[in-house]
């Protein structure tokens, strides 16, 4: 094995998520453990933006106690602040890649910098692929490592993502009080509930989860199945006959058979950084269309950061299975592991159990995993028990913030 | 002491919260503990609908243990299921007043019904209110008490209304983690929180508890002040300058000087049968304006009903003094107390107490009650620490459902 000592940084990329410091605690851990390779480890402030501008914090010493790792793992968002910078093409397009490449090995050799961990979603795996390569290229040694979160779960060569268990707990949960908050009237109305999800509709499948508590969402629209509004219109016209309460779950990326999104009318036409359309309105899309249609009460509800964020019903297992990936991410570079990206798979067999593995980046990046058909029931409009049995054991659970005042308690890094 | 032998019948009314069935389960625990007096305690289905239609059930035999009564007290809406009926009014012009009347009397006596406990807000107390008339001036002797429960906190005669505490500790919760989620890029940003409060901003209001945490919208704008469009660009012009990721919270029912709604140009034109305006999209009417003068990344959260049936992080102190209400309405009922509506008043000193009491309805039916003068800043754009210390009693301690299967555990009576 080919020993490698120095210093670590850690940063955070990408939208926030309830378990994002629980990897960041995972980080910290990592390094503890490895106190014969890694001496200090540096968090950079809003992740690659710190590292360029010089802007970071001992973590070593600003989380040195169980406490302190504990309230980090309970308090949501990314503690160290996030970024959507994407680093410059290394093909020679970008006349200042160079010189950006060199500012952050610069700022590496500074601080003796040799173990590089970066948490984000798809797009920072990005950041990862590229700043192994040029450092690679120029005799840099680094280890290199990314660490995936997203409530997403689209993440490919993993079985989940950390941040997702937690977004699919509160959802499954919200759904639940939504379903008996809707069925207290006895007239007929439809409440349309809208969850994130551009291209992968896995946060709206996991509002079937309130299956297995008896009451379920009626209908379930996903991106991985062409919306028809006219089906759409027969399905709750149905639904309606079966009940007055009818429920429904959309994920905001759901569109027609040309592509178009259904809450294109409600677009604002902006697009991030990488190319992804900015989306709002599709359950108020919805709820006009059956307003128009069928006539009866109708309301939509968009769960929209809340899912994102809502620590105080974070799921335990997501929250140590995100501890175990940020760890386990620094004990393989520490044994030499470098360009790769933290998986968690899941072992075989009727208990679920999980471990912490890698994977190519390569394999990884830019590409999305979307729900898998045998998920979808045939008419495209619910979810599979084999979905459920899929979802079921990452909300396991109830990571507990500690409260004082009566509101949750979180760390500040600042 | 004038003794009344008979049974009960306890209805739900009104919009859902998380703790209108821990009133409910207060209500069976009177019951139990005034047997003497009282024998069986009836539920209607779906409120004075479910006494017209002769729908109820035998809730002494459905709720007889202290482990169902507690899985009721953390069961978010109405168990029994609500309605929005008013009785007719009992001055000649409703033709069908008198059959609706004695349609009720008659389902009271084919079960020996002589208490009567409803459960809900401003406008049961109306409900209340007839029926105490009508049995009087019928010779049906009857006990017949209100029990509040609204979220808004709007009610008169009462410190606070069971069920606000919830909500209010749902909001600030969410405001917590919302500002962390928002503060992670250092992009100009401006995020608008729509919450629940048609004529009065006690909800809003709650959003500022996070202050005792160290961070807290930095505007927020109740229906108590006229709003202004052009203040409000000034003041978020100002907030931007001091740092880039400005929160903003504001009523739904926040209106300008002439009484038009800021939300009214996404306003659905209905009205319920109460005559209320329904109101849709004063978070989103508010990100379109800043969006066009200020040009900066917006976007909107609406809270909608999460808010009020949020049973997972329910206010352990508003869930005891539901119960205690209720418990407290058959009491006084027992004791031969009629025709009144239960309060909550806090007792005086600095270690926060409270005790039930009641109060004659004509005091508080179709009054409002509002957040007053001295909660509310100068330049009406945030909360004083009067108000911070009036609320934060409300949202003390956590009253945790029980979980299985990863989602919490609530009760049928269906």
């Amino acid at each position: 094995m080919n020993i490698l000592k120095g210093n670590a940084i850690v940063g955070q990329s990408g939208g926030p998520t309830a378990a994002i410091n629980a990897t960041l605690s995972g980080v910290i851990r990592g390094v503890l453990r490895n106190s014969d390779v890694i001496g200090t480890v540096y968090g950079a402030y809003n992740g690659i933006e710190g590292m360029l501008k010089g802007t970071y914090c001992d973590l070593s010493r600003m989380c040195a106690t169980e406490e302190k790792l504990k309230l980090l793992e309970k308090t949501p968002a990314a503690a160290l602040g996030s970024c959507r910078k994407k680093l410059p093409k290394l093909d020679g397009s970008d006349p200042n890649a160079d010189k950006i490449y060199e500012q952050l090995i610069s700022f590496f050799r500074s601080l003796d910098i040799r173990y590089f961990f970066y948490i984000g979603g798809n797009d920072s795996m990005d950041t990862v692929a590229k700043l192994s390569a040029y450092t690679k290229a120029h005799d840099y040694e680094m280890r290199i490592m990314g660490v995936p979160k997203t409530i997403d779960n689209d993440v490919m060569g993993t079985d989940h993502t950390p941040g997702f268990g937690s977004a699919a707990k509160y959802i499954a949960t919200s759904m639940e009080e939504i379903i008996r908050d809707c069925a207290v009237y006895t007239t007929k109305a439809v409440t349309i509930i809208e969850i994130m999800g551009r291209d992968a509709g896995w946060l709206t499948a996991s509002a079937a989860l309130t299956r297995v508590k008896g009451a379920e969402p009626d209908l379930i629209y996903l991106p991985e199945r062409d919306f028809d509004m006219e089906t759409f219109f027969s399905d709750v016209r149905a639904a309606l006959e079966r009940h007055p309460n009818v429920v429904v779950a959309v994920s905001e990326g759901i569109h027609f058979a040309d592509g178009r999104y259904v809450g294109e009318s409600a677009q604002s036409g902006v697009t991030d950084v990488f190319g992804h359309k900015y989306l709002s309105g599709t359950g108020k899309a919805l709820e006009i269309a059956v307003k128009g249609e069928i006539g009866c009460k109708v309301r939509s509800v968009e769960l929209n950061i809340l899912q994102r964020c809502a620590s105080h019903i974070a799921s335990l297992t997501d929250i140590n299975e995100s501890v175990m990936v940020g760890s386990a991410a620094v004990d393989a570079a520490a044994q030499g592991v470098t360009g790769r990206m933290m998986t968690i798979l899941r072992r075989e067999g009727d208990v679920y159990a999980s471990y912490a593995c890698h994977e190519d980046i390569d394999k990884i990046a830019n590409k999305v995993k979307t729900v898998p058909d045998a998920f979808i029931n045939a008419a495209g409009n619910g979810i599979t028990d084999e979905c459920v049995n899929y979802l079921l054991p990452l909300i396991q659970g109830e990571s507990y913030p500690e409260y004082s005042d009566g509101l949750p308690d979180h760390i500040s890094l600042k």
